[in-house]
């Protein structure tokens, strides 16, 4: 039994989630259904309702907050969930009522004018978009406060305690080895995937990824996928978990992995206990655990041998050629080729880590005024040509390419690195832990790593930080020579023969 | 200019028109989207935006109302907006939070049961939501107080003033030409209809649906049509209004004339003035002149001769065999086809009305406690019997059938009839005040009628009542001689021969 004051926080914290599963529903309903008219009105809309979800903090679960704190809790899940709300409020509390309400409006209103001028690789139409964001990102930092970097203050908002020094070390720390594999790889004979980009008709395309979902344990009875122009997952609660995708004829690749991606997403999000909805035990930990979340079963998983093992009998099926003269080996060559390119969402799983350096870079630099948004194309241009070796040929394949900008989201990019990190380390230790995980994956039988990601990731939701979520999952904090032996190993069966 | 209180009295408005633009959005998703497991806490979340949105109307509205009156009108249009407001929000705050609160839920939870129970034909697990929302129901009567009837309290939330008396008397009077004419048709050779009744693909009779919808004016830049199990249309806000459709391969007819009359409903809604968003200056009128703004081009415009000769080629490229042998004048008889039937929205412009009458009469009867909702099947098969000549065979086509109850909608069936009413008397107006306006239509030049209604009807918003606005743009109040002169007309030439 809860204490009453903590029951009544409880029910305090679930009207904020109410709130956030409109927001929610309105911001999935702006990438998957919005008329372009309907655009500027829907974004002052969101606005009111972000303005009083922000009001509903202090005037209904602060209130409920300093009683149950007053009360005292009545065991250690209490105590954790309070101290974690404690600490996300006090964050939330710095920013004045009108300045979410600015911030709200302002990105819904970037998000529109980002469609299209990604759509026209048109940087001009979205620049004053970016520089109001820019600024009023900035202004946020400096709400919250910060002992060393701005961008500190934002990171923290994605991964609790994170600094930009911290990342740089670590971006040190990764980059060396990365770029040794990576000449190792393109010292050797290239892997051709032309087979894998023939025609499939986008209706099949679709119902060959309800069917992965499915087999993944994707729950379609809280939950649906739709289409969009770039895939994303949204909860509105547990019991409302959305994915979608996006469709090209010629690459069921980019479908594929994409689908398993939102999946490893939305297997997390469904997999919260819908007895503390609202409260910190039944929220995700932060964003590089949920990236870890779709990554394991992204790469770790979906780039492997049983995976592709599960899965070869669909695929000759999908192909018009039926993958004649090729075995499920040459298809695991194929998905896990290096290929330096421009798009960030459709790179290997190397190259990967260079795009989200040179966000990082630019970010810090745009966040500490270094960097003029006027400036941005050329400065992404000229970095890129030194990280990836590739000249950007316009800025729908440069800095146009993410959303993440328009949305506010600046100091997101990290967490998908460390995602990938963790999802090694994950893997790996998983691998030890479940008995056969390789057999029942080629086997088609996801339910074992999904059973114990759901015991040692997802039901810990955000009691502990990413660090000790990691350590209690794996024994240790995050170690990025897991990642590194992992891929190392893996690149070297691939460009081996 | 506005005056400054003016204004602010403006914003407070929006503000509550983007809360229910939220929850629109939810509702819509409700019954287009949302997976069944997602249902339960949907309805809570709603409960919670409903219960904040009318807090923010004692909060917010209220306050800013005050000092708007206060300060006095700067003219005539601030005073019938202040005036307008003051009505709805008296009445609105006449609930108390926790009732509003406990109404969305239940309403929310019905509405999942009743498309369950529809679906299976089982009276019985709607029975308990039914008996919780007239409860509901009820209390609310109470709440907003009467003189007579507790019928008319809730009356008078879709059709301002307007009481049961009132709308038994004018059933009296509508019922006996009505009957007269049924008998007359009866007693007249009867027209097959079987010809329209075949095959076609439900994707080509979608995309013929958004062809009509472009033509007839509706703005797919302000909106979007879905699928859905019951038709409907709804406003979050001038800019995103959307309606829904329901396709069977065997109906052609069923779609098309459910799309005009959603059509008909949104072209209103958009039509309404984006500059006074939020106020009654920008909100429909009424329910029963919302209706007849769909049936005027549902009944009067689509199943007309002049609109049958504008879609003679595309229906003649629809139908397999091409309608060979018939002409528009056939067809002009066969969507004029009077039939006794048990679905309300599939019948007639002339038994439609017992239909209504039905309801209305067992409404009352609930409302006022005479019927309890375990005896309503009983009550409706024996009534319904009395009235249209037909033994209902099961619940699915008697009191299952409509959407209405399980979302709390009582006391709103009859303003279909007063809408069906309204629509005749606005046609034959703009009949004589549009020069050739039935050349135009047979010409498929729908833009005159759509200019006429904008002008004298949709610019009025709700600064008026129904009978005010009727008066307005047809020189008298509400004349239901106007639509059984009407009707004898149509068919009188549909069943001469």
């Amino acid at each position: 039994m809860p204490s009453p004051a903590f029951a009544a926080l409880a029910d305090s914290a679930a009207r904020i989630a109410d709130l956030d599963a409109a927001l929610g529903l309105m911001s999935w309903d702006q990438e998957v259904n919005l008329a372009l008219g309907s655009g500027a009105r829907r974004g002052r809309q969101m606005g009111t309702l972000a303005a009083l979800r922000h009001r509903l903090l202090s005037t209904d679960l602060k209130p409920a907050l300093d009683r149950a704190r007053e009360a005292g809790p009545a065991d250690a899940f209490e105590a954790r969930n309070v101290a974690q709300l404690a600490h996300s409020l006090e964050r939330a509390l710095r920013l004045p009522d009108t300045f979410v309400h600015e911030l709200t409006v302002a990105t819904s209103h970037a998000q529109q004018a980002w469609e299209q001028a990604k759509r026209r690789s048109d940087f001009a139409t979205f620049r004053p978009h970016l520089e109001q964001i820019v600024a009023l990102k900035r202004r946020e930092a400096d709400y919250y406060g910060y002992a060393v970097h701005p961008y500190d203050a934002l990171l923290d908002g994605y991964e609790p305690g994170g600094t930009a020094a911290q990342v740089r070390t670590l971006f040190e720390r990764l980059l060396p080895p990365l770029r040794e594999l990576l000449s190792w790889v393109r010292s050797r004979p290239q892997v051709d995937d032309a087979r894998l980009r023939q025609r499939i008709d986008e209706s099949r395309q679709w119902d060959y990824s309800l069917v992965v979902l499915q087999q993944l344990g994707y729950d379609f009875d809280r939950g649906r996928q739709d289409r969009s122009t770039h895939p994303f997952s949204i909860s509105m609660g547990m019991d409302d978990v959305r994915i979608t995708t996006h469709l090209q004829a010629d690459d069921l690749q980019a479908m594929l992995y994409s689908t398993i991606h939102e999946c490893g997403h939305a297997l997390y999000e469904q997999g919260l206990d819908p007895a503390h909805y609202g409260l910190p035990a039944a929220e995700a930990c932060s964003l590089s655990i949920h990236e870890s979340q779709s990554r394991i079963w992204e790469n770790n998983v979906g780039r492997g041998l049983p995976f592709l093992t599960s899965q070869w009998a669909a695929l000759q099926g999908l192909y018009p050629d039926g993958l004649a003269g090729l075995t499920h080996r040459d298809v695991f060559r194929m998905v896990n080729r290096v290929e330096p390119s421009f798009i960030r969402i459709a790179a290997d799983e190397l190259t990967y880590h260079l795009h989200i350096v040179l966000r990082f870079e630019l970010e810090l630099a745009l966040i500490s005024g270094e960097l003029a948004v006027a400036d941005l194309p050329a400065a992404w241009n000229e970095r890129f040509e030194q990280l990836v070796g590739l000249r950007v040929p316009d800025d729908a394949h440069g800095c146009l390419q993410d959303v993440h900008w328009s949305h506010g989201s600046l100091g997101y990019f990290p967490t998908y690195t460390l995602g990938s990190l963790y999802a090694a380390q994950l893997y790996a230790t998983a691998n030890v832990a479940v008995p056969d995980l390789e057999s029942h994956l080629a086997a088609g039988n996801f339910g074992p790593l999904h059973q114990w990601l759901a015991r040692n990731v997802y039901r810990h939701g955000r009691l502990y930080c990413s660090d000790e979520v990691c350590a209690l999952a794996t024994g240790e904090p995050l170690n990025p020579t897991r990642f590194t032996d992992y891929l190392s190993a893996k690149l070297r069966a691939v460009y081996a023969d």
